[in-house]
């Protein structure tokens, strides 16, 4: 197992916020950093339920810690909070760093299979290596309970990650998530580069394993069982620039037999894209999770 | 009077954060920006009080907004926030972006007298100024309420501001403050550029006017009306380095006779001088400017 490197310890919270990094094998080696939050409550023979923040397009381990605004509340729950990279770091791929929307702050939390961003491997890196690698770090959490949220490309990346591996993880929620990326503009952009070009009027099936609604139309989970949380702001840019279509979900949870309760979507008025969003609902989201993490 | 621009606005916790700007007469006509929180129940008819927020060395209007933690708590006692940046921009001050303790982002809310630096009078910018610009904008603000917080050179700030006018303000706080500026380093760089050099060991007049435990040891303020909160990490560097000294603001406490709950100063274990020890306590300093501003 690769060793973590601790890199900064800032108090906070009454816990502490560290930022880890390892060489990562999913990303081919390289250098990956994240964010660990433990609350003080945290040892190795009183472990505590994981809480998965996943950000958006450009952003990175820092932001969801800086700005994010859920720190007291998972110290109050006794929930740790892990905070990843948004995307492999310095694979020297031609045009990594070009778009804010594509390479670098844009993994987009999948597998590419497209050769070219072959590093570009943030779905293993979350779900089977980071999991592992904490596990084996012994730093004082219990990996049988976690949670996952995110925002924007990391809404996507929650939502997608907890229908895809509901064993995994207790419940997803999201602010401004790209709810429906294989037919919206962020999304198709991504997926044509990563996995591969499509010109057909339907996306392949490489390209639905990643699309939040169509996993949750065609969802197993046992009735009831769904835990999803969702909140758009009605003046965010992206929605009416139809990047997010939280509709798409909530036509996926009624195709699936979901009730509103297991699929929640709101809409905040007047609310943007923007951290000033996630900061004012951070806490109903992590009250949200303790719900189920520490049932 | 200079007319506001809004720069740009963001929904938050239930109210709106504006960010303004204007020419300002104190900065010699240079353009300055502010942001504004307001919470939803403010209006001309029913104005809501002012909490003025300082922020330290590097930083500007934005730092607090976006990573001080104090907005929900603001909002839940009907509390504007006012967000000013740390200097003069463009004054075109040879050197004046050079060093990140002098110059831009170091305003250190004094009035510049040496002529090579004449557009730093923040001073009359935060107490003068920008008092009257609100008002005259008519934005809901009780400017006849209004407390002041800040961090590290914004601590110094909001102390020194709060001990110099006592009428104009009802309370004031710091997180990590620079408690005896005319004896520590950064406080002697600003002073010795802004107002003049000192070569003797004791500092002139003119740096003591803007030196808190000075001002609090010669405070007149009426016995029981000093309110000032000040919370410090144990694990703050600049502690360590000799720029803040909380100890010298409590001998000048005691100096002037006041009682300990008059001029609080508490050392938070283990914390240091970034804003995730600002936003674990920011609630608190909320809530102590709410019971005098409410009052």
């Amino acid at each position: 197992m690769p060793k973590l490197e601790s890199k900064q310890s800032n108090k906070v919270a009454s816990g502490t916020l560290t930022k880890y990094s390892f060489p990562s094998t999913s990303l081919g080696g390289l250098t990956t950093n994240f964010n660990l939050f433990l609350p003080s409550s945290a040892s190795s023979s009183s472990p505590v339920p994981v809480l998965l923040y996943l950000a958006g397009l450009t952003c990175n381990e820092d932001t969801g810690a800086q700005k994010g605004g859920f720190l007291l509340t998972a110290a109050k729950h006794g929930l740790a909070v892990v905070m990843p990279d948004t995307s492999p770091r310095g694979a020297e791929v031609e045009g990594e760093d070009e778009d804010w929307d594509l390479g670098s702050g844009a993994g987009f939390y999948i597998n590419a299979t497209a050769d070219k961003w072959k590093k570009y491997r943030m779905y293993d890196l979350i779900v089977e290596e980071l999991p592992k690698v904490l596990k084996e770090a012994d730093l004082g959490l219990d990996l049988t309970r976690m949670s996952v949220f995110g925002h924007s490309m990391g809404g996507h990346g929650a939502l997608m990650l907890y229908l895809r591996n509901p064993n995994l993880f207790k419940s997803a929620s999201a602010f401004s998530p790209a709810c429906n990326p294989s037919q919206t503009p962020w999304g198709k952009k991504a997926f044509n580069a990563y996995i591969q070009p499509c010109t057909r009027s339907s996306p392949p099936s490489e390209w639905l394993a990643y699309d939040s609604s169509r996993l949750l139309a065609r969802s197993e989970i046992a009735k009831g069982d769904v835990h999803i949380l969702v909140d758009v702001g009605t003046g965010d840019q992206f929605l009416k620039d139809g990047q997010l279509e939280p509709d798409a979900l909530k036509e996926a949870a009624k195709e699936n037999g979901r009730t509103q309760e297991e699929v929640q979507v709101r809409l905040q008025d007047g609310y943007d894209h923007s951290y000033y969003f996630i900061s004012t609902f951070a806490s109903e989201h992590v009250e949200y999770h303790a719900n189920f993490l520490k049932a």
